[in-house]
């Protein structure tokens, strides 16, 4: 946990006005590169003060010799040395009032026994000069809303969502990234944690719950010491911000790779599954659930129960869905006799039978016939959410702004599957998402969604999780 | 089963010179003008006839009042009718030898007990004119080799790949379709099978184990009262051809939702499951596993075992994969003490673990270097298959050529997890595909791919699943 003081200069540190990169170089296939080059192609706009004792000038920026050299103090400094350097440059850091500095080198506890006791030297050298420590063994950070790329992963930051990531994994990170972008959405703020020798899980979770960019908190976690402090903190979190957690280490070979890869135990996988459920946590399985999830809750509103309706043109693929749906928790909704009759108008001479999920045949083939028939389930007070599935074809055209219309009229959120090559549906996504619809397109990710935002009803409804 | 008479008559419907669509219509929103609008976007290279009784000319093809007009007999016949038409049309189709018709139209056994009489009667009259019956209540099938579309699903039939489909439901075999395309591989074959009142799964499967352009078998089932004769005849299929297939209706309201949609009793799901299992095939769990499996299957050689070995250039998404390997069955491979020993070679500065899953690190930030580890693991005799990672990074290339050089040269599999947008990667997909490599951009796809192959191995391997 952090003080309040320590809130402001972690604030500082991700929202800098001045970057320093120590160890920037002109070797391409080196991170002091990366780093440098992330930074201005991600469009930082603050001044950022490259470090090098022989390099003059790198991509265009003048290269200084120390940070004594340079004319202003930095808030963040990225240290691309190695394990050893990176302890020694933070006295120089402190005398420049950095206040937060993110270490790249590995070295450190990951590598057993003669790494721990050069993680310690880091942390007490970070802490004699009162600066928050990110990694060190890490990628870095990004803050997207402040066009600050602070990793060796060089990314142009042109938009950002409302989804912020703590991932104990650069590489993991990284997936959840480009799903995210992939899925149409993205992250706000961004941080591969790495070591953990400074700031913890509980530390970004305090940074990020006050953070107002960030709506959802999305978490990758191989294993920590710390669980008790993480979880209650998030359970104080999850009242005002839903956290969604992905946790390795199902099997004991994968929580082995875990220990050697940031030094932390993994523990066992079912008891955190359990305390992460007890605490409010929403627990994922996979990174596709996570993105799914995060986005559904990033876009939707909430539905008033776990009620769910399918509205279908073609029978199949509803009943995968009915399948994923049912594995995960939700209901389907009965409809009632009104629904049933009022729909029976609807099909004078197609042969359907009249239920969830209902199979809209060839009446849902025009955008009417499909809106009426969506309009009336959102009609039937025992329906908390629809889930609309479509399926391309060139003769056709979805109703996109009108079903965004319809969950907005009658406050019950609505989901979209939809059935096709994404490149063609991207119009269709664009809309829907601006309207609060979650557009999907595999069954599965719908699914998730569909659950996601179920979840969190429930979550929120029963309040009876513990609190911290 | 089919005589050879009747195999060479459905070789003869679904390889066709001509075919009629009775029920052609100029109204866009009718299954009548998107059959023959299927045919003439997909390319059919032979005769079209469409039959309505009062039009003349649609999408610029002549149209004919009646089958009599034509001066050609069609060998495929699709009809665009109502439920009691489609019947009464047979007789005429019968006195223009036509050998297979599919009939589009629902409102036969999966109404219940009426429909069940009509199913019979269209039975009849099929069987009374040799004709054979595709459906009916079905989208219809796809030759893509042949450029034949013959359902009301237009597509542009511009390639095709050697994984064939057996659907239950056009719906899930259109969701199949989509993302075989998006996978960057194809189907040849594509049967929406329906309501099966003539031919039936064994039908299909017994014309895909000898179509020399099929080599991989998918089938979706809701449900059959025929499981013995199936999963015996895929038995003698199996030795020769992988069959996959994914059954509807883990749950009871999926089972329901099965029985209307098809008019076929589901069954249980884990009896399916076991009996899929004792007779050699592959059963899976979703569309995309289904997808990801056949892909592997269609593009890679079998591993001789099932020690699978990770090179990847960022731990995290190595350790979720160990998990995905795990839960599929697949075993990691140990590394010799040779090849710890030679890896350590390449690990002089940098601080990395030597076991499998192996973190490249810095190392594999080259091309070469990346290629070196990969090239020793290859050598290693305790490894059966590769499964290498990658993340999108802009200063770097990836070296798919020679990881395909290198997968030939040791004659085991590789299997690539690239991690990234996957528009930026399409070039490295063809490349690692045209040579054998599947490559996937989800880890959960790579899992399913990378199982798939080693639960074909142990299919052939054991050899002793039982025979028909």
């Amino acid at each position: 946990m952090l003080t309040s003081a320590e809130l402001e200069r972690l604030e500082n540190a991700i929202n800098p006005r001045v970057v320093a990169i120590i160890g920037a170089t002109s070797e391409t296939n080196r991170v002091g590169y990366s780093i440098l080059e992330s930074l201005l192609l991600g469009g930082f706009p603050g001044e950022v003060i490259p470090v090098h004792p022989r390099h003059e000038n790198i991509l265009g920026q003048r290269v200084y010799a120390s940070l004594d050299d340079a004319t202003v103090d930095p808030d963040l400094a990225i240290i691309a040395l190695n394990e050893h350097a990176t302890i020694k440059i933070l006295d120089a850091c402190g005398r420049h009032n950095v206040k937060g500095v993110v270490c790249v080198a590995g070295g450190y506890k990951e590598m057993g026994q003669e790494g721990e006791g050069l993680q310690e030297e880091l942390k007490e050298a970070a802490a004699r000069n009162n600066i928050l420590l990110f990694g060190p063994n890490t990628l870095g950070l990004i803050n997207a809303q402040a066009r600050l790329n602070a990793t060796f992963w060089p990314l142009v930051l042109d938009h950002y969502g409302s989804i912020s990531v703590i991932s104990q994994s650069g590489g993991v990170g990284q997936m959840i990234g480009f799903e995210l972008n992939e899925e149409g959405v993205s992250f706000n703020k961004w941080f591969a944690i790495g070591n953990r020798a400074g700031l913890d899980f509980d530390d970004y979770l305090q940074a990020l719950a006050r953070d107002p960019g960030t709506d959802v908190i999305a978490v990758f976690m191989e294993g920590t010491e710390k669980a008790r402090a993480f979880v209650e903190l998030a359970a104080e979190v999850v009242p005002n911000k839903p956290v969604i957690i992905l946790k390795a280490g199902r099997n004991e070979v994968a929580q082995q790779s875990a220990l050697t890869h940031t030094g932390s135990m993994a523990g066992s996988y079912n008891v955190y599954h359990d305390i992460f459920d007890q605490f409010g946590l929403i627990s994922v399985s996979s990174v596709p659930e996570m993105v799914s999830v995060s986005k559904a809750l990033s876009i939707a509103s909430l539905p008033a129960g776990d009620r769910v309706a399918i509205l279908t043109p073609t029978a199949g693929p509803s009943i995968l869905l009915v399948d994923l749906l049912l594995d995960q928790g939700c209901h389907l909704a009965q409809f009632g006799d009104d629904t049933i009759r009022d729909l029976a108008n609807n099909f004078a001479n197609v042969p359907v039978v009249l239920k969830n999920p209902l199979d809209a045949s060839a009446v849902g083939y025009s955008a009417e016939g499909y809106l009426t028939l969506a309009e009336r389930i959102l009609q039937d007070p025992g329906v908390d959410l629809l889930l609309a599935l479509s399926i391309d074809h060139k003769n056709r055209i979805f109703p996109a702004e009108l079903l965004v219309q319809l969950s907005k009229k009658y406050s019950k959120p609505v989901v979209v599957y939809f059935i096709g090559p994404l490149d063609g549906l991207l119009r269709y996504r664009e809309i829907c998402h601006a309207g609060g619809v979650p557009f999907y397109h595999t069954a599965e990710e719908a699914a998730w969604g569909t659950a996601g935002l179920i979840n969190r009803h429930r979550i929120l409804d029963r309040g009876d999780y513990r609190r911290g």
